[in-house]
C-alpha cells in the first residue's frame, strides 16, 4: 500500500511537472537553428553561440568559399569545427580524431562523415556524433570563449587537431603559428590573408586550455610532419595535433578564448569569461540569455510551425552580427597604415559601455533590422551607432559594412543614415550625435562613403558617382571607376531617400539649412522618372534614356539596378509615396500596376527564379523588394498589404533545413522582416521621420507582447491584440489603440513608447473604409 | 519607297520566322539543368552528358563528399571540371588556369570565383566564365569523351592542370599515373580508392588530346613540384599541368577519353567517338540526340513552368545511371579475385547490341523508372537486363545497384525482379530470361541478394534475413548481421511484393509449382499486420511485436522500416491491395485513414521534415511512399487519387535550383515519377502483372503523344487527350478508349502497345460513378 502512494504520489508530481513543463515552452525552445541551413553561407549556421558573439563555434562540412560554406544540412562530412563565422572571417580550425594521425594530410582526408541521428542543435548548443572516430562533440559557448566536450571511445591514439593554416572560408591563411604554453594549454594566432572585400591581412589570436594533460604535442608545416622536438610550430601551412597516450575511453574538456588583438587577451576573454570546467552550466546560460533576449518579445496562438518560424526569425535578427571588442573593450583598429589597438568607451567602474561591431551592409536594413531593434531592443541600437562613430574618428568615413577592424564597401549608398536617424529619432541617443551628424553629412558629399562603389576600396573613390549626383541630381550609368555594383539607378534612388533621413535627422537638430538643402535633394528620384516607359528609367552619361530598357530581365541584375530591375526599383521612394504615385497617375493607376505586379510575382514565389534578382516583379529574396507589399498602405488601399503580405509570408514558413528565407538570409535582416510582418507592424520610410509612426497590418498571431526597455521608454509593454484570428480572415475590419477606434492604419512611435495595447479585429473580406488615409501629414516635404 | 518595302519584307521574314520558331520549342530547349541543384549529389548536376553516358563532364564547386557535392548552385568556386559524376565513382579532374601555376597547391588553393552571369547549362552543353583567370570554359561531351574549349585571355602563363590524384567525392585516389605520349596528347590512369559500398579500388584511364602543342610538362608529387625533367609522373598525390608559352590570347580544344578497362581503350574510345576538332558540331549533336529520346513523348497545353518541369522530369529519367562498357562493348568486370575484361554481346558486325551499365538501386522503380521506360523506351529495358544477367554469370547474382563493376549492396531486398517482371510481361526480352530466372529464383532464398543487408559484402550474409523469412514467413529485427538498414518489416514486406513478381514471371514462363510457392508467398505481408495498432507492426526475434510502436516518429528511420515508418509502409502491397483493404474492414475504413494521412501529410508538403522520413504520414521524398497516392484507384475512390496527385504534384512544381525534387532525386527516379504523373497514368503493381494494365489519372497536359518503338510494340502512338483542362479541374468526368466508352480507371497494356486514343474529360466536382471498379481481374492472387 505503501509503495503504491510513493508511486502515485511520484506520478502525480510528475503529471504537474509534465503539464508545467507543456504550458512554459520557452521561446528558446521554438528557435530551430537548423531551418534552411541547406543554403548557408559561412556565417549564417550558428549553434554554440551567444548573441552577436564574437566565437561562433560549430561544425563545418564546408570551409573553401563563402557561399554554400559553414554548416550545410545536406552534407555527408564534417571537416572541422571552428570558431568564427563572420563577414569576411573566419579562425581556429580544431578536430578530435582516433586512429592514425592524419592532421597534416589536411581536411579532405581528416574529415569524418556524421548523421542527423542525435544531432542536438540549439541557440548556444550543439551535439554531434563523428562516425568515423566514434567521437561524441558537444559545443558551448560564451561570447568570446568555445567550450568542447569530447568524448573519446577506447582508443590508443586520441589526438586534437589545430588546423591553423587551413584554408576558412574566404580566402587563404598566410601564415599561422601555434605553440606550447603548458601541458594543459596552447595558444596561437591564424592569420587570414586580405580578400577584395576585407583589404588588410588579419590576424585571430586564441589560447586553448583542457582539463587534462595531453602527453605529446607535434606538428607539421606543408603536409609533413616536423620530426625534431619542439614546442612552436609556425608556417603558410601550419597546424598542430594534441596527442593523449591513455587507451581508455574518457572526456576532454577544451576553452579555446578568442581575441583580434592579442594571445594575451585571448587569455583574458577566456578567464574572464569562462573560469570554471562547468559545461552544463555554460549550456544553461547560453539557454538562458537567449531566452531572456528573445523573451522580449511574447507570442499566444497561430500554428507550432509559425511560432518555431517567428522564434526562429528573431533568434536571426540577434545573430548574425559580431562583437569584434574584447571583454575588457578592447578592439583593433584596422582603418590606417598600422593597426592601432583601441578601446571603446568605458563606464565609471571601467566596464565596456558599448562592444565594437563588425557587420555586414546595412543595406536595407531600414526596412527591417533599424523597425525591430528600436521597438524591442533599443540599446543595441546604441551600440552599433558608437562603433560607427569611433569607426568615423578612426578611420574617418562612418561605415556601410566593416570587417577586420576596417572599412569593406559592401554594396552602395550610406544606408547607414537612416540607422542613426531612425536611433535619434525614436530617442536612442546614448553617442555623440554632432560626431555622427558630422560624418553622415561628409557621406553626402563628394569623398564620403557614398562615392565608394562595391568594395572600392582606392582613395579618391569614384564609383559612387556623387560629383554627377550633386551637380545634376541622378547619377548616371557606365561611370568610369573601379569597384562594383555601379548601378547609376541604384544609386540615385537610395541616396535621395538617404538624403531625406539627413533632412529628418537635421530636423531633430535644429539644422535649419541643411533639412531645407537634404528635403530637396530627396527628390531627386523623380529625375529618373520616364514619363515614356512609366518608370524609373536608368540614364547615359549624356543623360538621354538608356536604351533596350526592360524592367525585369533574366539575370542577376539590369542595367542601372544593384542586383534588381526597375520593377522593383521604381517603388523605391519610401521618403515620398505621394510624389511617387502621382507620377503614376494616381491611386488608381498605381494600385492596378502594384497588384499586377503582385500577381505575376507569386508565379514565382515572390522572388526571382534561382536568385535571379532582375527576373521578377517582385523579389523578396533581396533588400530593395522588401518593402513592396506595405506600400498599398501609402496609395489608400491597405487591404492589398493586408493581402499581399500574408501570401509572402505563406511562402516564408518553411521551417525545414530546405527552405525558409529562399535567398540571402543576411545577418537578421530577413528574420527581422519576418517578425515584423508576423507582429502585424512595418515602417515603409524605416521609423526615420522626425515623429516616427508604424504601419498597421495583419498580424499572424492571436497576441504580440513587446516589452519595453525602460532605459529608454517609458511604457512598460506594448500589445497587439488580434480577434477573430483564423486562416482564412486575413483582413483588417476594424482597430482600437488602448480601447479608442483608431481608424488610421498608424500609430505614433510615441504611443508605442508609452505601452499600451493595439487591438485589431479581423475578417474574411477587406474592409474598404478602414486604414484609407494616407500616413501621416508629417510627411509632407514642403513642411 | 524602295527601302521601305525591303524593310516590311526584312520584317515579315523575321516575324515568320519567329512565329515558326515560337510553335517548334524543342523538347531539348524546355530541360533546365540548374532545377534543384542547390541540392546536388555527386552525380545528380549534369550538364555535357550523353544519355546514360560513361562521361558526365561538369563544373564541380564541392568535390569532398558523396552529398552535398558536385555543382551546386549557391556556391561560389569552381573546384575542377571533372569527367565522371556516377554512383561511388568519379574521376579525372581538369582546370584551366593563367597566372603563377598553383596545380601543386590543391584545389581550395587554384578554385576559381566565377558567377551565373552569362553562364549556360543544356542538355550535353555547358558554358561558364572563370573569373579568377579569365577564361572561358565550354564544355560537351560524346559518351564516353569529354570535349573541352578554353578561351584563354592575353597572359604569359597559361596552363591546364590534370589533378589526378585529387579526391573527389566518394573517398581519397590512391595512386595516380599521367604521362607524356606527345605534345598534343597525355595519358594516365586515377585509381578510385574503395569505399563502404564499392569494394574494390577502381581504375579510371583516360587520354587527353589536345589541337595545340604545349610547350611543357611537369608535374608533382605530395604538394611539391617535381625539379627533375620527367614524361611521367605518379604517386598517391600527383598530377600534371600542361603549359603554353605563346602570350596572346588563344583558344585550346581539348578532348579526354575515358575507360574503366585500359589507356588504350581510352584512347580507342575517343578516336571511335570524336575524330575531328569541330567543338559546335558535337554540341549540336548532343543536342539532337538529347531532343530525339525527350520528344519520344510530346505534350501539348500546361504552362511554360509545367513544360520545364516534365521535360527536366524526363531528361532525368534518361540520365543517372551509366554505361562503364566501352565503345566496342568491353568492360571490366570486377566481382571476382581479379578484375576480368570481358565484352558485353556483340552483334553480326561486330557492334555491341547493348551497353554494360552501373547504378544505384532499383529499390522503389517499380513506381518510376520500370513503368516509364516500358513504355516509351523498351530497348533501355533489354539493356539493363541484360547487364544483370551478366553480371549474375560473372559474380553469381543478379545486382541490385552495381558499380565499379561489382556488387555494392546498396539498400535492401531484390527490387531487380519487378525490372525484368515487367520487362518480360510486357514483351521485353531480349535477354536470356532462363539465366535471368535462375537468378532471381536464387536471390529469393537463402543466400541471394535479397540475404545482403545494405552495404553487405561478407559471404555468407545474414543481414537480409531470408532463413527467418523462408522458415516463417517474416524477418524479425535487431538480427545479429553486417550491413545496415537491417529493417525486418521493410524487408518482409518488400519480399513478399517481390515473390509475388516471381510469381507472375513464373506463370507467364509455364513454371506451375513455383507460381503457387511464390503467390502463396506473397501473402506473408500478413504476418506483420497487427490486428491491435491496425497497421503493419515490426516483430522481435521471439514473436512479439516491438514495444513502443508508433506510426510516425521523428527520426531517419523508425525502428523495424528502412528509411521510413509504419505510416507508410503498411500500404506497401501493391501486389495484394484487396486483401490489405479486408484487414482495414473495408473501403470506407481503409479510405478515411488514407485520405485522412494525406491531410496530416500535406502539411508537411508530403515529405518528412528536413529528410526525416520516418517523421511524416506521407513521404514523396523517398521511394517507399512514392505509391500512395495512386492507392485509392484500388479501393473504390479514384477521385482522391486524382486529388492526391494533383496535390502532390504541386509541390514539385518548383523549376528554380532551389527546389523541385524535395529530397533524393535517385537518378531518374524522382524524374520518371513527376513524368507519369503528369501524363496521368500509374501501375501501383508496377507493370509486373502477366497482362499488365495502367492505372488513369488526371493529366497535367492537353494532349501527351507517346511515341511508341515498333520493334516491340505494333502501334505508332499512344495519346492521351484531356478536355475541359483548366487549373481548377482535376477530377475525370468520363473517359474513352479510341472513341468507345471506358467506365474503368484503367486499361491494358495490349491497348496501349497497339496505339490509339485515350480521351479524358475533366470537370471541378468529382463524378462518383466513374472508375469505381477495382483493377483488374486478373490480379487475385488465388487464380
Amino acid at each position: 500500500m505503501i509503495k503504491k502512494s510513493i508511486k502515485y504520489i511520484v506520478l502525480c508530481t510528475f503529471l504537474v511537472l509534465f503539464a508545467s513543463l507543456q504550458a512554459q515552452v520557452k521561446p528558446v525552445d521554438l528557435v530551430n537553428p537548423f531551418v534552411d541551413t541547406h543554403n548557408s553561407r559561412w556565417f549564417y549556421f550558428n549553434s554554440a553561440s551567444r548573441p552577436f558573439g564574437m566565437v561562433n563555434l560549430s561544425p563545418d562540412t564546408d570551409t573553401d568559399k563563402t557561399w554554400s560554406s559553414g554548416y550545410l544540412y545536406g552534407s555527408d562530412s564534417i571537416r572541422c569545427f571552428s570558431h568564427v563565422h563572420a563577414w569576411q572571417l573566419a579562425g581556429v580550425a580544431v578536430m578530435p580524431t582516433t586512429g592514425k594521425f592524419k592532421g597534416h594530410e589536411g581536411m579532405d582526408v581528416y574529415q569524418s562523415s556524421f548523421s542527423h541521428e542525435g544531432e542536438i542543435a540549439k541557440p548556444g548548443y550543439h551535439k554531434v556524433f563523428l562516425e568515423d572516430y566514434g567521437i561524441s562533440v558537444e559545443l558551448t559557448s560564451s561570447t568570446r570563449v568555445g567550450f568542447h566536450r569530447y568524448k573519446f571511445p577506447k582508443s590508443k591514439n586520441k589526438s586534437i587537431i589545430f588546423d591553423t593554416g587551413a584554408r576558412l572560408a574566404h580566402g587563404p591563411t598566410t601564415f599561422s603559428k601555434v605553440w606550447k604554453v603548458s601541458n594543459t594549454e596552447i595558444a596561437g594566432v591564424q592569420v587570414l590573408k586580405k580578400t577584395g572585400r576585407r583589404p588588410k591581412d588579419t590576424p585571430v589570436y586564441f589560447v586553448a586550455k583542457l582539463n587534462k594533460p595531453f602527453d605529446s604535442f607535434k606538428g607539421w608545416v606543408n603536409n609533413n610532419m616536423l620530426k625534431v622536438k619542439t614546442d612552436t610550430i609556425q608556417g603558410v601551412n601550419a597546424g598542430a595535433g594534441l596527442f593523449f597516450k591513455n587507451e581508455e575511453a574518457s572526456e576532454v574538456l577544451m576553452k579555446v578564448g578568442i581575441s583580434y588583438v592579442s594571445v594575451e587577451q585571448a587569455r583574458k576573454n577566456l578567464d574572464t569569461e569562462i573560469n570554471h570546467w562547468d559545461f552544463d552550466k555554460v549550456v544553461d546560460e547560453s539557454l538562458n540569455t537567449w531566452n531572456d533576449w528573445l523573451s522580449k518579445i511574447e507570442i499566444k496562438g497561430g500554428t507550432q510551425k509559425q511560432q518555431v518560424k517567428f522564434y526562429t526569425d528573431l533568434w536571426h535578427a540577434l545573430l548574425g552580427r559580431r562583437i569584434i571588442s574584447d571583454a575588457d573593450g578592447k578592439y583593433t583598429d584596422m582603418t590606417g597604415e598600422q593597426p592601432v589597438i583601441r578601446s571603446v568607451k568605458l563606464d565609471k567602474n571601467g566596464k565596456p559601455l558599448f562592444p565594437h561591431y563588425n557587420f555586414d551592409a546595412w543595406w536595407g536594413s531600414h526596412w527591417s533590422l533599424n523597425i525591430l531593434w528600436s521597438m524591442a531592443y533599443p540599446e543595441l541600437m546604441d551600440g552599433f551607432c558608437n562603433t560607427m562613430v569611433d569607426m568615423y574618428q578612426n578611420g574617418g568615413l562612418i561605415p556601410r559594412g566593416p570587417s577586420g577592424g576596417n572599412y569593406t564597401f559592401v554594396m552602395i549608398g550610406d544606408p547607414s543614415v537612416s540607422f542613426f536617424a531612425t536611433a535619434y529619432n525614436k530617442g536612442i541617443r546614448n553617442y555623440d550625435i554632432e560626431k555622427a551628424y558630422e560624418g553622415l553629412r561628409k557621406n553626402a558629399f563628394v569623398g564620403g562613403s557614398r562615392d565608394h562603389a562595391g568594395y572600392e576600396h582606392n582613395i579618391p573613390a569614384y564609383g559612387g558617382g556623387m560629383q554627377y549626383y550633386v551637380d545634376q541630381g541622378w547619377v548616371p550609368e557606365s561611370i568610369k571607376a573601379k569597384g562594383g555594383h555601379k548601378d547609376g539607378a541604384s544609386m540615385t534612388l537610395e541616396y535621395a531617400y538617404q538624403d531625406w533621413c539627413l533632412s529628418q535627422l537635421s530636423k531633430a537638430l535644429n539644422k535649419e539649412e541643411d533639412y531645407k538643402l537634404f528635403s530637396k535633394r530627396s527628390l531627386n528620384y523623380k529625375n529618373l522618372w520616364n514619363p515614356e516607359t512609366k518608370m524609373m528609367h536608368p540614364r547615359e552619361i549624356d543623360g538621354s534614356w538608356i536604351k533596350d530598357f526592360k524592367p525585369v530581365v533574366d539575370d542577376f541584375n539590369a542595367r542601372g539596378f544593384c542586383e534588381s530591375n526597375s520593377a522593383i526599383y521604381t517603388h523605391f521612394v519610401p521618403q515620398d509615396m505621394g510624389g511617387l504615385i502621382e507620377l503614376f497617375g494616381g491611386k488608381a493607376v498605381y494600385n492596378d500596376f502594384l497588384n499586377a505586379s503582385f500577381k505575376k510575382g507569386k508565379e514565382l514565389d515572390f522572388v526571382g527564379e534561382g536568385k535571379n534578382h532582375a527576373a521578377s516583379w517582385i523579389d523578396y529574396g533581396n533588400q530593395p523588394g522588401t518593402g513592396m507589399a506595405h506600400v498599398f498602405n501609402y496609395s489608400g488601399a491597405p487591404w492589398l498589404t493586408q493581402k499581399w503580405v500574408r501570401k509572402v509570408k505563406e511562402v516564408y514558413g518553411d521551417t525545414t533545413p530546405y527552405g525558409g528565407y529562399k535567398g540571402d538570409e543576411d545577418q537578421g535582416q530577413m528574420g527581422a522582416l519576418g517578425v515584423l510582418m508576423a507582429m502585424g507592424v512595418f515602417e515603409l520610410d524605416g521609423g526615420v521621420s522626425v515623429k516616427p509612426y508604424y504601419e498597421i497590418t495583419s498580424p499572424l498571431f492571436d497576441e504580440v507582447t513587446i516589452h519595453l526597455n525602460n532605459e529608454y521608454y517609458p511604457g512598460e509593454k506594448f500589445v497587439i491584440k488580434t480577434s477573430n484570428n483564423l486562416s482564412e480572415n486575413i483582413y483588417i475590419q476594424s482597430t482600437k489603440l488602448n480601447g479608442s477606434a483608431l481608424n488610421n492604419c498608424w500609430f505614433y512611435h510615441d504611443d508605442f513608447a508609452e505601452g499600451g495595447t493595439l487591438e485589431i479585429k479581423l475578417g474574411q473580406q477587406p474592409n474598404k473604409e478602414w486604414g484609407v488615409a494616407i500616413p501621416p501629414p508629417s510627411l509632407n516635404l514642403e513642411d
